[in-house]
């Protein structure tokens, strides 16, 4: 039998680990400068609190935990009459029945239903952060796995805009550390109702936002013959035209506080509608507060294209993709936006709130894309002192824990082999710096040190040996 | 609809966060100190990676995935012909049907699947650590829960027995460093072995460990009524009396090279058969190796009656206590042993290991009872900004952003509310200064620092904003 792990799933090995904290700790650090505190919710969460809350495609990605013990006990009866076979078996009556919690699918959800379980225990404004995986049953392929981070910020009990212009700066921070250049679209959904309204479709905004969406891939032409086969006019598809001015003029940045598309669109009649004048005044005031200069890495832009979290965004949509002039991965690989009722579903109405996400498999591939993970990151450990066998390991410890009460990261080899197998393992190991206590150290009462990757080596005193490594 | 969790499962507020990010640093620190590297493996693993190796009972506390899509198809034949009642189904095989992946239930298996999977990647002996939640669907009860985390470190691919020495070194770090004094007891398989042996019933030796294992519950008449109930007879019982006086005896440590327990049973006849002799020399080559000076805290036992992972452990056991004559807490809070061939089960024989696990969860409770958790831990922000409206917010944000700069935790308050809400927030959420820029401050050109917990007020000009928050 070939041990392997389910598809879609990954072992990260100590170098990954070493990469991945890395990014971690960046976000992590970022969160917490901002006043965002910490949670952890269960990784298992009850059935009906995820059910519904990502759309039928969603219900059937959610994994599904079975019941333990005699699961099929208590079947509805008429379902368990004879002469039924299992495969006719309602499926989801079934599942119902065997299968009561699930794997969570993201963070946000299990955090709407934390903030409703403990409101009486929070202080509102609440801003928090949650690094946890995520479990999907989405068919696996390059850069999507089943199993996989999410790294979450959000405020919830504000619809101050200050929270989009501090979201905003967090992802600029978080990249500006990283060192990779990204784009941060924006948009705003009321803005997508108000094309919706312009075009005389109100109660289809979705049908056209997702096919808007498109038009970086498939084009204008596409975009229309995609509404017009769901039954849209011509007439109504030509005043999209609009866009192919706004996907060529896209590029410029608001590295000023002027907006010529967002001013064109809203003062023409495409955007003056009620609810899409609410839309460009809030986008307008999130712009306004962002410091341009402070983030000179960061492009931020405008896309009345920017179309996702549709279910349950209400406000602003954020996006963050690597700035395709730098890097060829075309993913998002930050998102996020505000929500008006989002606990709403777990019975606290009329709570707004506002998130973001970092996808930090993603953003991984683009360090590694990029090249730019620091070379010092580092796994080993800096010290191996060579076991050169009973006495001299016991003489050893001794320097052992010395090193280790002055935080010097150090081992010994566990058995006496061969000296060039414990060379070969410190090697492998990348460990710098070998420590030789033989015999003929102990009686000239020195120790010898061997950098591994000058081949040099010194002799000290055992007691220069711990100020050698601190300066070092 | 009232919000809840499954039962077993918790969610951590920021606090609760706070506080078990301390031991799991202290824990990881010390771990990377003596070499070892971290890795991660996913939550869930193939059903045949993890079923059969807990035992029958494991099998059942091991939470089975659902699979996705139309999970009942493709059903034996000869199960699935007409009047088949779901109820009367094998459930064993249905399960195995429906569910091809399960949550991990420790740290251990997945380790040793990693091991042989990665076999070429790996340096030998690899030491590693891992530190991530497993999932066990036990009856819930007070300090055990079904989901929980694991800080496991092991070394594999070294006999050395030096690699104990170590992990007793690492046991004794870490709760030194937490403050926690504990009780180490040891004991090895060998020894078991030989007492089986001794008593003339050597292949029952887990029927007679497990019994003695209650010593200290039952007492010594407990213990032989017990295995005289499972067939043992007076005389061979009569021969465990001399766990009595080691019962009696047990307190006293090793705080020196000598064990009289020891060698008193070692020179008996008692445990003279061959293997508990090596049993017993195992266990002094560790003991004499042990730096007992260095480790004040922790009591050093040797416990004969110590019977624990007698599934898979071969040589050494090892058992964490916090100090009775200190802690109320009377579980185990850390253990571990010698496993000489946990990878054959995964195809790749004669690979001896040792590791140990710290029970991240039971440590906490222990550092509650005996307050020792540092009282400046904090989740908190350090600086609140207050909003005094549009204007002024504004003026704020360059201020956030200097003190972001320079490393300080700082927030504006979202919104414009009345001032005694805004302090109050801070309050609440323990941010120790409150810093005020209002109109008049601006127009003087200064700010107001308001110390939270003392009430007092002072005017700084902004230049010297960052220092003082430096300084304090």
């Amino acid at each position: 039998m070939k041990p392997s792990i389910p598809k879609g799933t990954r072992d990260f090995s100590p170098q990954e680990m070493v990469k991945r904290n890395y990014i971690f700790d960046i976000i992590r650090k970022v969160y917490q400068l901002h006043g965002y505190q910490p949670i952890e919710t269960p990784a298992m969460e009850n059935s009906e609190t995820l059910m519904g809350k990502y759309g039928e495609e969603g219900d059937r990605l959610i994994f599904k935990i079975l019941n333990s013990g005699a699961y099929l006990d208590g079947l509805p009866q008429d379902k368990t009459d004879s002469n039924l076979q299992l495969t006719t078996y309602d499926l989801r009556l079934l599942t119902k029945h065997i299968s009561e919690k699930a794997l969570r699918y993201d963070l946000t959800v299990p955090f709407a239903r934390y903030v409703v379980q403990h409101r009486n225990d929070i202080t509102f404004p609440f801003k928090r952060y949650q690094i946890q995986p995520v479990w999907r049953a989405d068919r696996p392929q390059k850069g999507r796995y089943r199993e996989f981070y999410q790294c979450d910020a959000d405020v919830i009990g504000s619809d101050s805009l200050l929270n989009e212009v501090e979201l905003i700066q967090i992802i600029d921070e978080v990249f500006t550390k990283l060192g990779v250049p990204v784009i941060i679209k924006l948009n705003n959904r009321k803005i997508l109702q108000g094309i919706a309204e312009y075009i005389g479709a109100p109660d289809r905004m979705i049908d056209i936002a997702t096919a808007i969406d498109k038009l970086d891939k498939i084009g204008i032409d596409g975009v229309k013959k995609e509404l017009i086969d769901k039954g849209f006019s011509n007439e109504q598809t030509e005043k999209l035209n609009v866009f192919v001015f706004l996907g060529k003029n896209k590029t410029p940045n608001f590295h000023n506080s002027k907006y010529p598309e967002l001013d064109m669109l809203h003062h023409s009649d495409y955007l003056a509608s009620e609810i899409c004048t609410k839309g460009v005044r809030e986008l307008k005031s999130i712009l306004d507060r962002i410091d341009y200069n402070s983030c000179p890495n960061t492009k931020i832009q405008f896309d009345p294209a920017l179309a996702r979290g549709l279910n349950y965004y209400t406000g602003s949509i954020i996006e963050v993709k690597a700035d395709p002039s730098k890097s060829i991965f075309t993913g998002s690989i930050c998102g996020g936006g505000r929500y008006d009722d989002l606990t709403g579903i777990f019975g606290l109405p009329d709570v707004s709130g506002v998130g973001i996400s970092f996808g930090a498999d993603r953003i991984y591939d683009v360090i590694e894309e990029l090249k730019l993970f620091p070379e010092n990151l580092s796994a080993s450990t800096k010290v191996l002192l060579i076991n050169f066998g009973e006495e001299e390991a016991q003489h050893c410890l001794k320097v052992l824990r010395d090193l280790h009460t002055s935080g010097i990261s150090a081992e010994l080899y566990p058995d006496a082999k061969k000296l060039n197998k414990q060379f070969e393992y410190a090697d492998k190991r990348n460990i710098p710096y070998v420590v030789l206590i033989g015999q003929s150290e102990i009686e000239k009462g020195i120790v010898k040190i061997r950098n591994m990757h000058s081949k040099e080596e010194k002799e000290l005193l055992p007691a220069q040996l711990i100020e050698y490594f601190k300066s070092i």
